[in-house]
């Protein structure tokens, strides 16, 4: 199954999307609530997903076409991202190979959808691109173990997890670099787990600049994989319906290149994930 | 005026406290959205706060009294803390003065609400104090100015920003430290400027570990003003309606006294804020 967020007059909706078309969960969910994040929770997922699956199948159905897509979660509770976890990543920024992950925490003020344009700030040209996997938690979870991490995945999606270098090294945390407005692509859609018989930790990801490679690994390549991530977080605190989990990016980032390489206006970014998709921005400068 | 939330029929409300009575918001003002950040962003704080004390008069009241009270704002879109903004707490950690604040986030799972038991986790016993001016966001606020950052803020309120230190170091960012389950007090309630004539850089700040000053300062020593952390933040994200920021702790926290000092379960922690209240929380084992 693969769930989307999108405008409808004016509202963020959830949608299942089926080929070029699109359920609102609304409409084959009754009494699903309004709001997004709590509608999620409401899915129940991963269990609820063939309980899903079977409503989506009689419910009205309308084109993807024209649709203005959100990230798939518009507003999540906590949007956690772990740093330095690909090996050959750690080492191109002069890193030592961490023995226990980098943490940090983006705000929804950050994200941009799919097609939606990530925005140059005004204070800095360093836009730097990261491809990374992104999870996003089905089930309230605390203390899971690497056994039971992967039962709480509602699904995973992409992430261009923009990052505007000097702001990130500015302060003694990255927070700042991190946080720019709509500098964060995320989406096309949320990929339900029976989609990805594989798991999470062996897909190729990818990352073009106008159609160039950057960045082509494996996600069999993370330091933390993704269930450790997941044991990690959840020593700590409670992962909720709709917290997104941005599992951290490989090497071939813009920075350390020999001349750096940053996103500009009019360039256009596609991260791309095995079994998942295709994410693509357009970069605009900050208007103003 | 003085805002709270509470609980109501299981779910979170907005209120105003007048003495020992309480007003429901919902009340008081007809249309208030049913969802706590919504309601508050409707109130249109600061300008707003006229009208809705004017509209809190004629209002049914019910007593404090019994009443349980949840973090000011339950689910903050973001909660934005800056590190090292007193020189004396940089200084008693041996860290350098900060020209750019260190900035990092919190997970609303991290808050506790004034009364709630702070919760010191299994996995350490580093678990710490930090007495701390918190600024509650009252309107969407982009590339504010020094000049113009206050009439943008609903209020004020008192934070005691637990942080678990070992989690805190363990890897490059602090996150961890910063994000155990409900380690966070906050609270009582969010104090508007006008009952603050002095403005938020002039208020006594003190914290109490079962009755002794652990924390005795000033938010006049702030080495980033409220004016100013409003203005560094929003020229890299937009604050909204109901954000919250922690704006740091003075000098005397627990680590780096000799012998360390920790807060322990069957401790009573209080911090108090001239002109805002005092924040009160024990502090208990986390269970199983």
């Amino acid at each position: 199954m693969r769930l989307i967020a999108f405008e409808q007059e004016g509202r963020p909706a959830l949608g299942a999307r089926l080929g070029d078309d699109v359920v609102a969960l609304a409409d084959a969910v009754p009494g699903l609530p309004a709001d997004p994040l709590a509608a999620f929770a409401a899915l129940n997922l991963p269990e609820g997903a063939g309980e899903l699956a079977t409503k989506l199948e009689g419910a009205p159905r309308r084109p993807m076409a024209g649709l203005t897509l959100l990230p798939p979660i518009p507003r999540p509770g906590k949007i956690i991202c772990i740093g330095l976890n690909y090996v050959e990543h750690a080492k191109e920024g002069n890193n030592p190979i961490p023995d226990y992950p980098a943490v940090f925490m983006r705000g929804p003020t950050s994200l941009a959808a799919h097609k939606q344009a990530l925005v140059r700030p005004k204070v800095s040209d360093k836009f730097d691109y990261e491809a990374e996997l992104v999870i996003v938690i089905g089930k309230r979870a605390r203390h899971l173990t690497e056994e039971n991490a992967l039962s709480h995945v509602a699904g995973y999606t992409c992430m261009n997890e923009g990052s505007v270098r000097d702001y990130q090294r500015k302060g003694a945390q990255w927070t700042m670099g991190k946080n720019f407005e709509r500098t964060g692509g995320i989406g096309p859609e949320i990929v339900t787990p029976d989609e990805l018989p594989q798991g999470p930790n062996a897909l190729r990801i990818t990352s073009r600049v106008n159609g160039q490679v950057m960045q082509d690994s494996n996600t069999a390549d993370m330091i933390f994989s993704v269930p450790r991530i997941l044991a990690i977080l959840s020593e700590v605190m409670t992962l909720e319906p709709g917290d997104v989990i941005a599992t951290g990016t490989p090497s071939g980032v813009g920075y350390p290149r020999k001349p750096p390489v940053f996103m500009k206006p009019g360039d256009t970014v596609e991260i791309e994930i095995e079994g998942i998709g295709i994410l693509s921005n357009t970069i605009e400068d900050e208007a103003g």
